[in-house]
């Protein structure tokens, strides 16, 4: 077990537990631990292993060679070598093939790759992760403000942070708070969740009242009231697709203002297209049940509008609140169709009691 | 640039293209890129790397290292050695350390480790990166039937397959194609994203067919279609919430029957307090402004039958579909979302016209 991964074991119980393991196994290894422990879950302090390779550049190749092998006997792995100076400062970091491969003459300081990548201890995993997979790095080495060596996070420990972020991400997005463990019981799950249907719950009273508006409109047509909720859950599902694709394009490269505004043109596009040929086949439908071609230019007319409205609510709003600092998935489809509902209800009632009744 | 990724850039070019291209390049490029081109894309030999250090096992520890530096001048990275017989067979792996550790007199067979994992190029891409995520390893070689040694899958990569898995998974689960391109243009999302819109309209012809059955309750109590909107919204919610936890652990770990039949009952009891919670909170509302307890107990009624329907739906479903070998992902909010609508509108709409009128 390497010492990160103890860590993370540790950090999940009591204080007094935690101080009971750390005085029971060797003293080194808790004082490892112990360090660990100071540092965020979620941070490259929380992230990071200290048992690394470190020589100082001023060795020749084979006192390198030697202290490489002397060092890597209580490690299970190692893929880089972090060269420092004498005060332990992070001066750069060279492979055991560069070693190998140089003059025996040389000292070590001159093989070292001019820049290198390396993260300090509070950096955020997310961002970790995005380094390590830019540069395509088995490790990067962790540094204090003053470029004392740390530790290493290699990238193994980065693929368990994607899977994470990204069952986040999906959680968040389906309205399931960040929180719940996947396999958590009932009271953890109605912990995590209800606060998001009650939410919801606020809004739809929103959408609730929009209708009592038009009571008399429905009472006059009652059909109205099965289209009215097609219209409303197209409107939804819509949003959500435009949604999904703003937030995932999101997370892997963060949008110019030059193509934030070409997403939002593109899903206005898609939202009218989509819109009309489905508002088409409703038309159909209503010529064909309802014998009502005036209900049935309504309900065309409202659907092509509530999927321009998804499609443009769906992109703009999770772009404005990465603007202002919001995690976009927070814009999740439980809120986004409170947006469609309405709008829909009021799209489709309006024109039914300008243009029908 | 590495051989795998020409491949993955040159296969999205016409064969035309891709020809002419292949015979302006270097022979010896030109022919491990025509090898890489002969796997699909999203298998093992479509990921693979055919740069790649291989000694004979029969080497002594200095032929090997200068064998390992000789190879290792056209690479810009590796991180294992692959050792092979006479004919080509992979026999096992052995690290650059291992190698420089050992006693001057050793042949590098007898430093290999015993067991070693390796995938055949046939191997779904996504099997090779829970092997590499699973085992820690930096690269896993591939080899075809024969254990003949073709190439590497470097984590590097992986990282890139996992990400492509994650959009896939949230854009499949949001009701949006696979193939669309994040970036795509207007009309690539139309054609991804239209047809799901349309099998949503079908089923939601099916909610409105419901509807049209209770005309008569509606057009005598108008604000019933208020509520009606509001319990099939909320059902819808609370089913992505369930779907979205049971997706997820379906792609993390593979459940047993005994889980599945926990997880089902967990999302039951879910759906049975929230849908408790939330229904007497419109309760509540429907006493003092509808001033009509009747109506309050009718909803707290279908509020709670839709939420239990949407946990027990949302968790069984995906669990179904896994088994009968349908990807999870498919059973998404679009299609899960009708169950909740059309049984909230039975719910409510048929216990309104028993003991409301």
């Amino acid at each position: 077990l390497d010492y990160d991964d103890a860590t993370d074991i540790i950090s999940q119980l009591s204080e007094d537990d935690q101080k009971e393991i750390l005085e029971e196994i060797d003293e080194e290894d808790a004082s490892h631990i112990r360090n660990l422990l100071n540092y965020p879950e979620d941070s490259a302090g929380g992230l990071m292993n200290t048992q690394i390779i470190r020589i100082n550049g001023k060795l020749t190749k084979k006192e390198a060679l030697d202290e490489v092998i002397r060092q890597s006997e209580e490690m299970e792995e190692f893929y880089t070598i972090n060269v420092v100076d004498d005060k332990n400062h992070l001066v750069g970091i060279v492979s055991l093939k560069d070693i190998i491969k140089a003059k025996n003459t040389i000292r070590i300081i001159e093989l070292i790759k001019a820049d290198f990548v390396y993260v300090k201890a509070e950096t955020d995993q997310e961002e970790v992760a995005k380094l390590i997979s830019q540069y395509n790095l088995t490790s990067i080495p962790v540094v204090d403000d003053n470029m004392h060596l740390l530790g290493r996070i290699t990238f193994d420990d980065v693929i368990d942070v994607m899977e994470e972020e990204n069952t986040e991400d999906i959680l968040k997005f389906s309205g399931v708070s960040e929180d719940e463990e996947l396999s958590g019981n009932w009271k953890e799950a109605v912990k995590s969740r209800l606060p998001w249907l009650i939410i919801n719950l606020g809004t739809a009273f929103l959408a609730v009242s929009v209708i009592r508006h038009f009571d008399d409109t429905i009472k006059q047509l009652g059909i109205l009231a099965g289209y009215m909720v097609m219209i409303a859950g197209m409107g939804g599902n819509a949003a959500t697709q435009a949604l999904a694709v703003t937030v995932r394009r999101i997370s892997l490269n963060d949008l110019t203002d030059n193509q934030a505004y070409r997403t939002v043109l593109k899903e206005f596009t898609v939202g009218l297209i989509n819109g009309a040929v489905n508002g088409f086949i409703v038309l159909l439908f209503a010529l064909f049940f309802d014998k009502n071609p005036m209900l049935g230019l309504v309900i065309f007319l409202a659907m092509t509008g509530n999927l321009i409205i998804a499609g443009v609510a769906g992109s703009s709003i999770p772009l404005i609140l990465k603007r202002i600092g919001i995690d976009p998935a927070i814009a999740s489809s439980i809120i986004i169709t409170t947006f469609t509902d309405v709008f829909g209800f009021l799209l489709l009632l309006g024109l039914a009691s300008k243009l029908l009744l």
